[in-house]
């Protein structure tokens, strides 16, 4: 399980991936903070298995997330703070966003000290 | 179709998504001029659907490829220009790299001109 500049560790697949792709606005006040207690949060929800997360300087960012089924999405889905973010980020922090649900068939590996998966 | 910072504009699930996170190394001469050749490439590979990539100052990246079926993301790992590419990614530009290959289930968005979906 890892966040921020580094691969998640998954299990074999199956199992979900959600593909969040935003844009954000110049004015983010708050939203650092938040990010960091969402983070915080959503690595002790039942069935995540880990993110990816980066973004380049003009607001563009990609964050996955990996769960064990379907269910566990939807659990976090329903957390009262996670919604409570959620509207936080249409107010104040996105000026769009794209959320993709996906079930992860297949992964490969590779590192330049061990090669491939 | 979108590459660079901006959102792929994807159709009604389910369609196919290639989630491609990698490290680069410091070092990556060359890389920016394949790249751009492979950006170009892909546009025109049947059965692409878009694109959306970031990476970070720490040199962490996430590509994601969306693609109409399994069909089309074979026939694109089979271009010979493309294998030519991952190998000297291989060989000079990546510290490490994972692919997950999924399908993606359901979508939704969020723009701030035009609220939810």
């Amino acid at each position: 399980m890892s966040g921020g500049s580094g691969f998640a560790d998954t299990p074999e697949p199956p199992y979900v991936a959600v593909i969040f792709t935003s844009l954000k606005r110049m004015d983010d006040a708050g939203y650092g903070e938040t990010a960091a207690q969402m983070s915080a949060l959503v690595r002790n929800h039942p069935g995540f298995l880990g993110m990816e997360s980066t973004r380049d300087s003009e607001g563009f960012g990609v964050t996955i997330s990996y769960w064990r089924d379907q269910a566990a999405v939807t659990g976090w889905r329903s957390n009262p703070e996670h919604r409570e973010a959620r509207r936080l980020g249409k107010t104040n922090w996105y000026r769009a966003y794209r959320v993709r649900i996906c079930e992860v068939k297949r992964e490969y590996a590779y590192d330049e000290d061990r090669g491939n998966d």
